[in-house]
């Protein structure tokens, strides 16, 4: 089976319209499961961690030596589309099912469990868990049906609990593929570019409490309406983004309460996504847009609370891992993700990461249905996996002798 | 049993905090029963209509004059207050129950249906039902959890049907005592006003459909953000608002999709309640939101589809009624209503209306169980209705003379 007919099958897991397997939800399961069975079927050696993380080994000539670690992650926000993190596992299969030698240290494919973070409104669990970044609070997140991290990971009977990484000998190098999610690729006409960096995230979670009314006999100017207040704050920390090249931020998710039509609203919850490529510019991103909060606030007798629900620090590419890429994928442009992935995350705990990304057609959409590539950028980059994995194994212990 | 105590057993209706009686839920259905049982301890003759609307009558000396009703409205927003339609309609009761002599025309105590909209996003069901302004679309409107009104009616063994006015004959006048919900009375320190007009409202349902993307790869100025169209409109029509003298514009229900953090949202659905005192100045506040959400929509590459939920015209209270209430409340002041109420629906079609406000405390606050009015006030309003009603029902008979 290849890879595109074994991306069909994962995507039609779970219910309706689009992919849709939210982390540590049944249907992640299921996809975990599904890719088990296609890990066994081609040789691998099988297991899973206590966060759920999911291990196809194939062990290397010299066992002593750090494992290479390739792969992505297979839960899905609602709605979404056929390739991100599915690809970059299935393809990672691919890649080492099909080397023709066994290589000189152990590669495991890994998928890693809930990178959206769509659920509980916090990504990465699977790979900060391996890494230690998963503190108590985080298993106390609930999704929208009550049900906590901690829970679900029970259901799945996973016992994990926080602690140190696990990553006790840490892999040796880390390399995700995932579809690019934006224009750049298709824009050059190339089937596949070289990551060489990954932006910084900040997520907050910002609460403006106003004082509730009625929406015919409460004056314009007496109002202290926390959904007007959101709004004004959405408006200016958009204009902050525009001040801060290659700098964006988004409000997904908005919550009005208590959501009537003729109430005045007491209480607004919005989610900012704010992203920037280095540590200078994500401070100062993270900085306009609590100052936007805070002066709309102040504008409409809202008062304000923000909590910081995920930092990801921006990260540079491995230089080894980009060199042994680009070698393989020839002339391939380099370029930063603007997307989080857990190669960031496994990044920042010391592992030498790299990515490479495919192709997205139709602008670039992501986490939607439309978002596309075609089986021959995918071939291409099986291709320079399967190329670049052998060379990897080589020149990492080159590099640490 | 007192105003006060029945008050509170309504009150105690349904589940959590505040009043929560939503029109046609079950709550609402109880609140009905239980009134139903207090008008026939008093000795009212009492029916529902198709609609479901209560009536308790007490018969007039002479049968074939036109009737007087009396009354206001039983559900009540999520989280609602103690006084907002129970108050007219409890307290029309103990007014009606109390005459000394059997009234020139039958009087009717009654309670509409589903007045505040909030389940079904369309308000004044019973009153309009009455006065034959309900159309079909209106029965097709589903709550949250998809059951339609036409369901709902169904489900109360309701039959309903949209078509021409039941006022025939028409009732000689309609009288509706409600909290003002809002500052006025308590600002001048009376315990009742009389409302000269209520305000007109259009309630207008807008959605903006843009282009869903990642939140990381979709540079700024690529973006079709509905919710930052959305914020965009809100702020531009709050403005609006404070240019019209006595206009107000909320917007109390925003749903934003997908809904996730990290994806930019490519649709935003507004409930927007926009009110002013009279034709000209309602005209030319819906025209100036119609205007903002084109520009915003414009702005941010969003199509834009404006939906007239509801339209309510503003009424001058019948010239005789308010003479009759004024001159029972003594030198009570008179005032416009910011709300609208099922007074204005009968007024609009016809009914010669007035109304009675009770001073709101705790700044107005109303749709929240921190609105309040006292015992020594709800005596007063009661006291100006006892008094009231024997001679409106003779001065309507000389009036038609």
């Amino acid at each position: 089976m290849g890879v595109v007919e074994r991306l069909e099958l994962l995507y039609a897991i779970g219910d309706g319209e689009g992919a849709n397997r939210p982390g540590l939800s049944a249907a992640e399961e299921e996809a975990h499961r599904l890719v088990g069975g296609w890990m066994q079927e081609a040789g691998l050696t099988v297991s899973r961690d206590r966060a759920g993380n999911l291990y196809g080994r194939v062990a290397g000539r010299d066992p002593t030596l750090p494992e290479v670690w390739i792969g992505s992650h297979l839960d899905s926000v609602p709605l979404g589309g056929r390739y991100d993190g599915a690809l970059g596992v299935v393809a990672a299969l691919e890649a080492v099912a099909s080397l023709m030698e066994r290589p000189e240290r152990t590669i495991a494919v890994v998928a890693f469990r809930d990178e959206e973070g769509w659920r509980f409104g916090h990504g990465f669990l699977g790979s900060r868990a391996v890494s230690g970044g998963v503190d108590a609070a985080a298993l106390d997140r609930r999704d929208r049906a009550g049900v906590s991290v901690r829970d679900a990971l029970a259901e799945l009977g996973l016992g994990f609990e926080p602690g140190a990484s696990w990553l006790v000998p840490a892999p040796g190098a880390f390399v995700e593929l995932h579809i690019e999610q934006g224009p750049v690729l298709a824009g050059m006409g190339v089937a596949v570019g070289v990551v060489d960096s990954i932006v910084g995230i900040v997520e907050l979670e910002i609460v403006f409490q106003g004082v509730e009314g009625h929406a015919g006999t409460t004056p314009m100017d007496g109002r202290r309406d926390a959904a007007l207040c959101a709004a004004t704050f959405q408006v200016a920390a958009a204009q902050v983004a525009r001040g801060i090249p290659a700098a964006v931020v988004t409000v997904g998710s908005i919550a009005v309460e208590p959501g009537a039509g003729n109430v005045v609203p007491r209480r607004a919850r919005l989610v900012v996504d704010a992203r920037a490529p280095d540590a200078a510019r994500v401070a100062e991103l993270e900085e306009g847009i609590r100052n936007a909060a805070a002066r709309a606030a102040g504008e409409h007798g809202c008062s304000l609370e923000v909590t910081a629900a995920a930092h990801v620090a921006p990260v540079r590419c491995d230089p080894l891992v980009v060199e042994v890429l680009g070698r393989a994928a020839q002339s391939a442009p380099h370029l930063a993700s603007g997307a989080g992935h857990d190669a960031q995350i496994l990044g920042a705990a010391g592992v030498p990461m790299g990515m490479l990304f495919v192709r997205s057609l139709a602008g670039g959409i992501s986490h939607s249905p439309l978002e596309d590539t075609t089986k021959a950028d995918i071939a291409v980059a099986v291709g320079v996996l399967k190329r670049a994995l052998p060379e990897l194994c080589t020149r990492l212990a080159e590099a640490s002798r």
